[in-house]
């Protein structure tokens, strides 16, 4: 199938993956989980919400808890360049027929609500309250010691589609997981605006659904000790994955899933691909170092379950997902 | 089940574990093995047999490989105090009726060959030929930068009569895995001589083989890049278990197979024990964290498979393996 | 001072440092330099010439090392974007006056040579032959294990002219150290294209000399472990200054000197600087966190000596230098 | 002149070194620096003392802070392998005619006070109160992630009698430092009883008074860390020396100084050295890679300055320490 092209010029700048909105059963309980055990830094709180960032991170959050009834994720956002890129956002969804709609978030300046082609919630901001760095801050430093939001990762029922349309937003595939033979159909692929691997990656599966996001840590070491804290603090069930390498994006990793069983990945030592000629890597569906570099398997868990979009209903992917679960 | 004591006043000082004689079927294989990918460093090689040892090491090897029919572990050499601790090993041997021998090895002074009443076969020296320090000869590291031999770990039909035999020879209990209830048979056990958690350990299984022999890695980065070397130079398959974390010792870990399918760990960072008022830890075998900190199970090669030492028969388990493999 | 503020919509499109060519005086002590030591890797190699380039690099090369009569930087290499943003930048310096040529380089593309107002080499491409990358061959990792070029510093003796120039092409200013006081000069400035602290550096001082060059590195024990090696192959005189962490930059960094005393910046762990609303972070000269957040001063040379560009004559620096070298 | 040849049949048994008792001159200030900058665990603590341990250690205090008028070090502690060999050292002292006693201390069994030749006011025991190991409590890592004391390091004014002293009591020497020639003097020794480079060093130098005490730490990358930490948290003066590979010992290696200027260093990686025949290697006092491998020099203060023991007057060293400082 053909490798889809990014546009060079896109209709709108699109920075980098920002933030994201969980719906949590019990904010307490998730606070406790991502402020003690992973480490971020709580910037605002109030009952129904908490705002959350890493350590690098100069802008409000880059992660907002939200008390609800029911677990799910609100929107994924993302930066833009400046505001002007934001009504020429809006501008190019209404082309496109795309539901959209400027709203007020807190502490987010202008930000506009968008529904992708595939009914996935985003939401755009070019601008949030700035709070003063932690980078140097060291004595705060906790848990996994987590810098950045890096990306976000995505079930899509319809991976070439997908990739089809973020390409014509600018996004650029850095690696893909393809079928073998001359038919071969894209089963994930890989994409990114802020020139490391991914911004924003999807994986053929029922959906859309939010598979995990990410965050960057300074070293394997780090994501070591995570894993060492969490064992002996009650978090044991709450380790899905990992750590490992990745074949693909070559970062070292682990997953683990918050007390509403939403997927979050610790992160290291991914590489450039700012290069507007840099060529995107493909990996043979078969090559089981594509997941973990060293060849342990993925439990079915993460092949299987993701969190739901607020008010969007996952349907089935468009060819059978075993493919991937097999590899 | 009683916790066996250590004799403070033992027959003859045994100092650590020291050596290990494997024969392989394919020298050159093996030595491109533990030369290339796991960065020991050939000391002395002729077409029949290869000498290895760590950087820190200053006596002449601690891994011998011989060309031979079969794959098995020939013996496994254990260092005593002084000449006089040899002659007191060969008296209290021949008191108990053991099987007992002065030869001569390549590179080693007085060599006793013993077998011990579980039909292992073992050696003791006091003194080797000596060899440079390597520690700082820096531009030498390779691989996993192996350290020293640091222990042996053995499947034994019957764990309880091992560990009183070697407590009587001075070894001394740092942790054990049990059965709960008031009955609870010992299953596995870690014994000490030279101040760290082990120079020798027993599983229970068909035995005696050898399960694993160990060498000590600076840092878990030195084990994750070995891991990523495996991966991507033909050693995948090579790779059975971990990196992780051992509940028990605390130890950073990751489990290889040689080309003959012998077990090598690489470990780092347990902890001191030469206290004579420190106290053995009890691990419940319902503890998954026992084996992995983070919960992850050995696959089933783990519990099953290993190394038949030359000349001997394994016998069966003294009760069902099971217990440890359900854990 | 006026902090440079930097041009959004640049004449031509810069998307990183690429690579370097330096004049050697003796082409295999400085090949054993950095394929021995540091770990670079040879991709190609005659008797004039050496070119080397990191693991995650695909273009053919970042360093070029040229048998010569005495030591000097030939060029600084910039990527651009694309072939036409290299007739952009011909047009753009042909109106600023300034001397360039197109000229042609092995294994490079169409290659754009200019002259800076400060009277810097350097030299534009937008494509170089590619090679495989080398990321996940792990079993050729040696030395610090570099991963790619990161970054140049030089000593500039108009620090703000030089910002105020680069500025104009689209480089921003991450951090930059200040005199204090309503009319504190600007006597040093990071500045970057593609999202980390800097691509480019100016220090206050007699130039335009190249101060140092960078690779990045994955992890702080890969410096270690360069220091532990050079400190006992001969190389001791060769290391300068550190291990240390940057206050600037946040980088944990090393700096050594080649053979004809070129200096080489290890380095890793910087920061994300690609919002277009990152603001830069200011340093007082004064505080000694600046250069060594652990408040260790560089010794003389470092603030001294530079290498020449070729067949350019340093002039004086436009304020006393001094006040760098008290800090 | 020679190198001392320790007993292997000593005495009684020192097991290793134990504790340090220091008097501070503001507790809570000490406390603050100990527990939140170094990380240590406060097991105990009134108005007048604090009780500070390890991660790794079982033993109830390794470090007891005094409030008091003036900074001292009241007394080094040994643990002793049994009840009888408190007494055993009693009649041995006895015999030499050192002043001794037994004594009550806190959280501690039987403990005889020593003074020793040289003046070092001495504590031994065989027994303290246990408290639960926290090697794997990981969420109470903090700071430098301190796992166990490790040594005590002395200026001595007769660094040869000292060495000869200890050797009698079964220290053995590891490494020493020795001026060049036919008779050149040792400036410098280290010595074990646990089995790794050293319990108890001494370095020529106005004497008796108190080095540093020192703790090991899992990782080079917790040294650094604890320095960013330091760094910026007010500390930054307090940071004396390092971080850097030590050549005598290999372990990379921190100094700090507390508060009242008590020198701390935190230390990792060294080796084992618990063979009979292990043999100690010599350093010329020419190498500076002996103090730091990478060959960059200690500090004056390093060379100077110490803590008195409490009740002791210094002596100047027998010969010109300045041969130390010049390396």
């Amino acid at each position: 199938m053909p490798v889809p092209t990014h546009i060079f010029d896109p209709p709108f700048n699109i920075v980098r993956a920002s933030h994201v909105a969980l719906d949590v059963t019990d904010l307490a309980k998730s606070r406790a989980f991502y402020e003690g055990a992973i480490g971020l830094h709580v910037e605002d709180a109030d009952g129904s919400a908490v705002y959350l960032r890493g350590v690098e991170e100069r802008q409000h959050h880059s992660l907002v808890l939200r008390q609800a009834d029911g677990a799910s994720c609100r929107r994924m956002g993302f930066k833009l360049g400046t505001e002007a890129d934001l009504d020429k956002a809006a501008a190019h969804f209404a082309k496109l027929g795309l539901k959209h709609d400027f709203v007020t978030a807190p502490y987010q300046g202008r930000t506009l609500h968008v529904t992708d082609p595939a009914g996935m919630p985003l939401e755009f901001v070019a601008t949030m309250e700035k709070r003063e760095i932690l980078l140097q801050q060291y004595d705060r430093y906790r848990g996994v010691r987590p810098q950045r939001l890096d990306h976000f990762n995505v079930f899509a029922p319809e991976v070439q589609a997908s990739l089809d349309f973020y390409a014509s937003l600018g996004f650029r595939l850095t690696e893909y997981a393809e079928e073998d033979g001359p038919n071969g159909r894209i089963a994930a692929g890989w994409m990114h605006r802020k020139g490391n691997v991914h911004d924003l990656a999807f994986t053929n599966g029922a959906g859309p659904r939010l598979h995990h996001f990410c965050y960057w840590t300074p070293t394997a070491l780090d994501i070591i000790h995570l894993c060492d804290v969490m064992a002996t603090t009650g978090y044991l069930p709450n380790m899905e994955r990992g750590p490992g390498r990745h074949g693909i994006s070559n970062a070292f990793f682990l997953y683990v899933r918050d007390p509403d069983g939403h997927r979050l990945e610790l992160y290291t030592s991914d590489y450039h691909t700012m290069d507007p000629d840099h060529e995107p890597i493909r990996w043979s569906l078969r090559d089981p170092r594509r997941q973990t570099l060293w060849g342990s398997p993925a439990p079915r868990s993460w092949f299987e379950e993701g969190t739901p979009f607020h008010g969007t209903t996952p349907r089935d992917a468009a060819f059978a997902a075993n493919v991937v679960i097999a590899s």
